[in-house]
């Protein structure tokens, strides 16, 4: 098992998409070959196929955004899973703060993944909706306080007890889940505190999305990773 | 602790709405004091009002069917959980099958409804969902899969295994909590069943609220409860 | 033809449950009975029964809030239009800004309203909008920026080019249509600026159901209608 | 002006993705080139990027399937406006009857694209709806019933009077306004009776996408609209 730094790309523009995309998927590439961490992209919809194809032969994994609770068929505006899987993603973010899903389309699109080889990172709020989470069986969950998503105060200062508490709750469910740390984080060390507090890495979205150097906070942030990771 | 016979009301026409609603709360009342089995009433958010006004002094519970994950205030066309127990409800009906909600909405209203001493019947469709719902520490889950609903074919007949496997998961999280078998639940026999299978009473719609004469088939089930939780 | 004050009580609390509902709807009728002005009450789902009930015989008129697009039958935590008007109300108010709509639900619920002798009030944020609502033959629709609603800032003073744009615009789809101002509505003469200004009165909230005195509130903007009026 | 053939992928698997998405544009191009016509592609998201760069130097359009009533920024699973002309769509679809807006959505969504430069195609299931959708100043409106989407009956023999309705009522709104048939297209034949009945084309899915050969549907659905629109 390795260290996670997860990248929500989220709508950023014109930081998310196109040119700049891409080179985010080149720095996350480049970090991975230097470190070894395992890291995860989430860009939009329309570079999941382009970023997964520069992508291919390195273990940086391609997840989509987001799921709607939707088979394949006579749908409009709508990617089902099928859909996102052979753009090239590997897997799906689930539950996002700012894209909710009601928990039964939670517990089915997580089967549904499942079957089709897709892995699942749903996101949560708090100790008891991580929880419930967990209790669907996804392969990752990440707790998000959503006060304090894009403010780069990190959880694991600002609210240290709900990660703890998270894992707690989530540890009586699930001895193996994995568990990410989300919202606020900024740099290398609030990702060392995440872990130390219990979780396998950080779910982050602007600090290395909107970056002068989404490179540098990446690699800083992995190499912190490793440093908490291996003591 | 007692069987519990919960009756949704749903929005059937006339049945669920004035005179007819009214009657149903009567029929209720009159079981009530037969057999002195719990009974949860959960008409339309119209006629909260008049049954719990006719209810006061009985037992006889009455939820809505519904919140919404709002604050009192500047809110149009929806309730707030103020207002649901200012009109003399003392619980609420959350994720039904046809009224399905967000996990970070169900957590939400669980935790306020608390706050406000009013109880949470959480519904989900399948054991695992029913296992994430009770992580959020609702006052009673309910187990319906959707597509026995309104069959007349009792998910206690057609698949006890979805009861006995709901009932296995949610004990890993709550030694307590209350758990009912919902779905296609026509007659007497079926809430027998649900309660030999481990949980404490049903949660029953069209059979009671359409019924030619609801007050016999309340009794009916109320007897059979009783019976099989005396065993 | 006669001005209008409409009156949504939205979900304020305590004010628009219970016996201050009841209350505002004592003030209404007193103020129709001194007035002779049109008044139109959107109470709560909860509180509609017992409001309409006190209404008999008046001609305070009594609308819900919102409708969702739904039949009758096995449907929770949702009113039908049947049971609106099984509960007393006349009318119902569709797409407000805190519940906005689908177009096609719209329409859908105007048609389904005339069906069923319900009236039917679109609100609508724009004039664009507000035409798109006339042309799906409502009976009255209502302007409001969404960015002024509750600011107490009328409509009329801090945009008054909304609201003709928007009279010249329905007038081209329809001559008869009954329009309304709102958001921001605050005192009698915002009244008095919305009918002459064209439309034939208002749509208020906070100002009456929050105010000290909802009767004086709303009796000065009864006379100032009739005062608009009759000029 | 020319006739037009939209062709909605949808989400069929896998002929709306990758490589069958690809051989969808190419026997788009052929057909242009072939017949002048003009064609609307409306891939998936994931495959708007791929087929906008085969198609440049084209004539042949791409649209998005839908947008969501957004800004680019902390969005997680949409795609703003901008995301979608970044991947080279040149307009969008709104309100398909598989994907529904709220009217104020679409209102705010047509505006926007417009300051962007990229054209809006909305859709509709009435006549009263379609005309509620040109009052909002789109560039093309598309009347489908949703009871014949996919049905393979085509609006244009079962429900001619439906064209015709919205023909007269969006007249009276626009003179100018390109206006689509949709629903059940299934042949050259409907396009030639939809063009005859006063719109400027068709808006086709699976008779195009679940096509053995979809060159061949095409290219008959393009002759045939040039001959409806040189008579």
């Amino acid at each position: 098992m390795k260290p996670i730094v997860a990248v929500n790309f989220k709508a950023y523009y014109p930081h998310s998409f196109g040119e700049k995309a891409l080179k985010l998927a080149e720095s996350a590439k480049r970090v991975w070959e230097e470190t070894n961490v395992k890291i995860i992209l989430a860009p939009p919809y329309t570079e999941i196929r382009g970023i997964a194809k520069y992508l291919e032969g390195s273990e940086v994994e391609v997840y989509a955004q987001h799921a709607d609770p939707i088979e394949p068929g006579a749908q409009t505006g709508f990617i089902p899973l099928e859909g996102i899987r052979d753009a090239g993603a590997v897997g799906v973010i689930l539950n996002h703060s700012e894209h909710r899903l009601k928990l039964a389309d939670i517990g089915w699109l997580i089967k549904r993944a499942k079957k089709l080889g897709l892995k699942t990172l749903v996101c949560a709020d708090e100790p008891e909706t991580t929880a419930a989470a967990a209790a669907l069986n996804p392969d990752i969950v990440a707790v998000e306080p959503p006060e304090l998503i894009g403010t780069g105060i990190p959880v694991s200062k600002a609210k240290p007890e709900v990660i703890t508490s998270t894992v707690d709750l989530v540890r009586k469910i699930s001895k193996e889940l994995t568990i990410l740390t989300g919202a606020g984080i900024s740099a290398g060390e609030d990702v060392y505190i995440a872990i130390k507090l219990g979780t396998q890495g950080v779910l982050v979205a602007s600090a290395i999305v909107k970056a002068k150097d989404p490179y540098q906070v990446m690699k800083d942030m992995a190499l912190k990773a490793l440093e908490a990771w291996e003591k």
